[in-house]
């Protein structure tokens, strides 16, 4: 697990943020977010000091609509000095897409609950980690192949809607074949916000404890029950220092309709800034992004409180303080 | 500090849960909560198995109206079996009529911030540390007395509108104060929502280090920047096993407009309960009380995650499971 990364503007984070709303988000609206907007979200944010955002899903455009103008979005954000340029594949077809595109790394995602893989990904979860190889074996069949990292993520990690609880000895299994097929970063999400604090100290204690010091492990959950930011800060307690959280918490889960998203981001900036742990994100520019999803997404609830509370008197984040 | 109390239906709970939204919640709202629902709103929680209510502040009508029924809503939480009835008071007159009406417990109220002490019961905190003595001794000269205890809280211990950062060293003195002056139990309050997981542990493993250990340390948290639940998780990683919170999340601060209210009692109980910590509240009954707040309170928004995305698949609280 690296800490005190370097970020784009030559100052030290202690936490690594990742911008999922432009995925996990958008691929859980109706309406269509136009191209240049999400060109503008995606400069907005990586000015405000977002060190990596997921930018799109490489599915077929039956499958997810939001993402026909992949090429436009994925050109747009490699053009960001310093800026880490993800994009999620659930097969090979979508991997060959993301290396020909030259994003920075593909996140490969399968379920624990074989439930949830039915649903999403049509296949069992056995098969998805037979088709995560598929996206290794892709990589080396390209040029600059790499370049390219490859993360895999396991989904419904600490519960299904389908399937109640998950054992947690599944999800370490899902991790051991993970990294034994080559992967450059284990993501574990709590898809449907089954998590509690107790819970994510346990399993990332888990986690971490199996997984080499050089791969990292992100923790990405949806605040559904009430419980994100506070499942952020156990599994901060236990040592993880990347985290997946989306802007407004935009996000959701077309299996779980009455589910919030994800973790609201600037919440978990501001959390984490008042902690003393510098994300390298300035909480205000990221808050003025926020107009902006309003205005193409008039119908979508946006989530957070400190954009309503406005910052604590005083306060001073831990990035602005200087060494 | 106590745990494992035994509860009013013969179970045992590892934390308390202490609804403050009759006094908290309705001091903050415009209309007035007609005197049958607030009665209906006791037995109700009550029943769920909520151990302790606050049930009004004894302040002059003229401060606030909400309280002008506190007689009858007193008596009618002094007539259910096993609830432990909690009254607020800023001074000894309004402490004289819990002592009349024979509460179980009186919570005497200063801030750690002197401007917003003197905004909110105009006075010095030093001179309302000389009210809260004056508290106790009045307790001395009314018959019975000695049931009554008296709670000593200091709110805004984490930061005030006013006055930004509170020294944590001022809290302690105040905490001492409290404890040489004779409270029964110490209340640490973050009125405005500036606190955060780490400085909530710093804070309270320090309140507790100097806190006899017959002495409850109770985390009073708001949600105002969408911390509430995670400070409470972290209140509880130091120790802390008493908490007060909200049904709906109401409240707020008249010094902080924008603010919204206490943690969310709903989400607070899920979360402990999935954590394995007994609160002896039963969740759905607990939830089954928010159309009365709603009925009567038709403009004001009902906050909780929980109540929206309903129980996870196969959830067993933990005060279901028997010995």
């Amino acid at each position: 697990m690296s800490t005190n990364m370097t970020n784009s503007t030559g100052g030290e984070r202690d936490v690594i943020l990742r911008e999922v709303g432009l995925r996990d988000g958008l691929q859980n609206v109706d309406v269509f977010f136009p191209t240049p907007a999400k060109q503008q979200w995606l400069l907005a944010e990586a000015a405000a000091g977002m060190p990596e955002i997921e930018v799109c899903s490489f599915v077929p455009p039956h499958v997810v609509a939001q993402f026909t103008d992949h090429a436009d979005t994925v050109a747009t954000a490699l053009g960001i000095d310093g800026l880490h340029v993800a994009a999620l594949t659930p097969n090979a077809k979508g991997a060959q897409r993301g290396y020909a595109l030259g994003v920075h790394k593909l996140n490969f995602v399968l379920s624990a609950s074989e439930t949830h893989n039915r649903a999403n990904v049509k296949c069992s979860t056995d098969e998805s980690l037979e088709r995560f190889s598929a996206v290794i074996a892709e990589r080396q069949t390209q040029p600059g192949y790499a370049r390219t990292k490859v993360s895999g993520c396991v989904s419904t990690a600490m519960g299904c809607t389908f399937e109640g609880s998950i054992a947690p000895k599944r999800v370490l299994e899902l991790v051991e074949q993970y990294l034994a097929r080559g992967a450059d970063e284990i993501v574990i999400a709590d898809t449907v916000g089954y998590a509690n604090p107790a819970a994510v100290k346990s399993l990332f204690r888990d986690v971490l404890s199996i997984t080499p010091a050089n791969i990292s492990v992100v923790a990405h959950f949806h605040d559904t029950r009430g419980l994100g930011v506070a499942n952020a800060a156990a599994a901060l307690d236990v040592g993880v220092r990347q985290f997946d959280a989306s802007l407004a918490g935009l996000g959701g889960c077309p299996f779980a309709p009455e589910a919030t998203g994800n973790v609201v981001m600037e919440d978990l900036v501001f959390m984490l800034e008042a902690m003393g742990m510098k994300t390298g994100v300035n909480l205000e520019a990221l808050l003025a992004i926020r107009p902006l999803l309003r205005e193409h997404l008039p119908n979508e609830p946006l989530h957070g409180l400190i954009s309503r509370a406005g910052l604590p008197k005083g306060f001073t984040p831990a990035s602005s303080i200087s060494h």
